[in-house]
């Protein structure tokens, strides 16, 4: 184990951060453990306050909110005009969520600035950690807004969408005190020749790391995904009368896919295929489906994989439609490309964990995060951290450990040591 | 073929009788072919009583409406005292029905009434006919009221059970100037003793008697059928993040015992299963299934064969589940019995379908019928009859030919004929 600046409570820090946060809740946060801070809510609001105090606390040089509600904090670096490194994750949640999706990503490089500050130690490098305002989609149908405002890729019709209470992204904007206008949002765009990279920590969100006995990860690359809404239509005919021979039931074909899916899923690790939905609309007990509607979502490590995925799934149930005389159509609802990780930058979270006395271990992620968008124009790579409950997400059930918060500290901070003596090194 | 005492158009006569019957809906019988008589209702009490003006008018002896709105019509036989032949099918309908299910059954020996009257030939039993007023259970939960009243199970608190507007079936009785209450009811019991059996004429509603280019069809069993609702639990999780090996998918469970109640119910001939419904509640595109609803609905020839099939697919299922880590709860929510056609009523169909120069083709029946019920007291077979647009039922689009129809009413008239010859013979 290397020596280290950092406090002995910093992981009983982390949590302590999370819970301070997680107050601000529409409904309020409650016993029952209620959390949801969704796009430029009173607690969403609230949020930002919060993580801009307390980036100001531990000894970030310049803090401000940036036309999209992003929390922007920089430690300078000894030296004027030196490059930057980026990293942060998102504080927005979905409805009723745990305390650590996307803020465990800001909270551990607080508690090293925090360090840094409190050693008077600069870098050779900016530190710039952005709290990303907006990445679940959940007010607005604006999925990665907050990261996607840094990359050019926020979509100007977003600012006329309205919230489910008929408020348009721009009032909500203006309401919250921001501009609320393209010109200060496009202005948001990083110029990436100022970058080092994008490094980004985030808890799991699944059982891997549990099952491995590991406190962290080292993600490989961030799933390609595809989605389709299906639909078989069959024949809906009398349960009783109709002989085997002579159905053509719909659901049948779509239990013969879902079962494809999870068998073609399973050929390769890193692969997943899910059929999440299914109905028979207007069925009875005692009707042979005539139709059935089901959902498909398959994500791989690679666009190839990916690609090879999709298509031996569609076609293998084009096959199970046809043998069983079954229409059947499948639209794609959403495609996303893969983000490998960056091999340097991937390198270095594996030199981190290693230095710090943890087995590295790799694994790719099957959830999207910021550092999607952050890839299109920059290196990346990603920290997995183990949630405890099985590494249960999107819940209130979500937790991790003291120790396992620490260890994400401990490796944030071996990489920045690391990058400050390697990093003009680009092509490393 | 053999000579006939029946009028040249008798089937285009049927089917003139059906539309007549149909013009009484609600809502009313429009363009659109709707088609709706539940219990009781106006269109319901219509119907009856133009079925009582069509027996009387062919020339039955005796006709009246009983106790809960049966049709009664008997046709004496030349002597006092003889037994008498029931027969008999209901005239109250689905919603949105067709307009030959059950219908047709008190058409049919109308006609052969009609015939024998204008003859002025008797036979040597008495013809009763039954026009039952509920066998559908659409109005209220009651079915087989009709029939049932007959054989002594009309459930006494049938009589506050109420309908989707709060008019208990005993109001409404009673609105429709009957008794409504359990001693007139009661009544209605038949002696066994009396009659010599049951005869009924009915749609096939599938779509076999199609497929084998075949007007008529002598049934040997009406199913045994069992239903059952499940619900699979296993583990909701990210879709995205949980490898196919660590899932517990409830869906995938449920798709599995989907396909082993195919494959189960296709092993021998008249066996039928069906999975109508399935549903992932609160299910997302991106979520591993964590519960799902489905229901079976298995049928068979015979009890036994039905047990058999209950009991594998029962088995299967819990051994799918235990293999995927699912919890399996599997609810009863039906069991009725087979009702075996008596050898000798259906030697008679058979021998009657050969007089009138027809091949046999022997059927089971996959839905439930009035004979069921009347087969708990005394001997009974049924006489299928072919449906158009691959026998669809219980739609506006059911329908039969002039020609079938005509042939079924030969057939009823030869199967009149033999029983006048042979009825002496009650163990043949």
């Amino acid at each position: 184990m290397r020596s280290t600046l950092l406090a002995p409570d910093t992981g009983n820090r982390i949590l302590q951060w999370a819970d301070l946060l997680a107050r601000h809740s529409e409904p309020p946060w409650d016993d029952r453990g209620e959390l949801t801070a969704t796009y430029l809510t009173q607690a969403h609001l609230a949020t930002s306050g919060d993580l801009a105090q307390l980036m100001r606390g531990s000894g970030f040089d310049e803090v401000a909110l940036d036309a999209v509600g992003n929390v922007v904090g920089v430690y300078r670096a000894a030296l004027k005009g030196a490059p930057v490194l980026l990293t942060g994750s998102h504080y927005d949640t979905v409805r009723n969520a745990g305390k650590y999706d996307g803020r465990l990503g800001i909270l551990v490089p607080i508690a090293c600035v925090a360090a840094l500050a409190r050693a008077g130690r600069r870098l050779s490098f900016d530190i710039e950690l952005v709290a990303f305002a907006e990445e679940e989609g959940q007010r607005f149908r604006a999925t990665f807004l907050g990261s996607g405002a840094l990359t050019g890729d926020f979509d100007p019709q977003w600012l006329d969408q309205q919230d489910g209470h008929g408020v348009t992204m721009r009032d909500a904007m203006r309401a919250a005190g921001l501009p609320g206008d393209m010109a200060a949002i496009s202005a948001l765009r990083r110029d990436p020749s100022r970058y080092l990279g994008f490094v980004e920590v985030h808890i799991e969100q699944g059982p891997v790391l549990v099952e491995q006995a590991l406190p962290l990860g080292v993600v490989t690359s961030i799933n390609a995904g595809a989605r389709f809404v299906c639909e078989a239509g069959g024949r809906a005919e009398h349960a009783g009368t109709t002989p085997m021979g002579m159905r053509r039931d719909a659901l049948l074909a779509a239990a013969e896919i879902s079962l494809l899916v999870e068998r073609r899923a399973s050929q390769a690790p890193g692969l997943v295929g899910t059929v999440g939905q299914m109905d028979v609309p207007g069925g009875s007990i005692n009707v042979v489906p005539g139709v059935c509607r089901f959902t498909l979502d398959l994500r791989a490590p690679t666009d190839a994989q990916r690609d090879a995925l999709v298509s031996d799934v569609l076609s293998g149930a084009k096959e199970i439609a046809s043998r069983r005389q079954i229409s059947l159509e499948c639209n794609e609802s959403m495609r996303a490309a893969a983000a490998p990780s960056d091999p340097a930058w991937q390198a270095r979270w594996e030199r981190a964990v290693t230095a710090i006395g943890q087995p590295v271990f790799r694994l790719n992620s099957g959830a999207g995060h910021d550092a999607m968008k952050l890839h299109t124009i920059m290196p990346q790579a990603m920290l997995f951290v183990r949630g405890g409950n099985r590494g249960i997400s999107h819940n209130p059930l979500e937790i991790i450990s003291a120790e396992d918060a620490a260890l994400a500290v401990l490796a944030f901070e071996a990489l920045l040591d690391d990058l400050d003596t390697t990093h003009d090194d680009r092509q490393d």
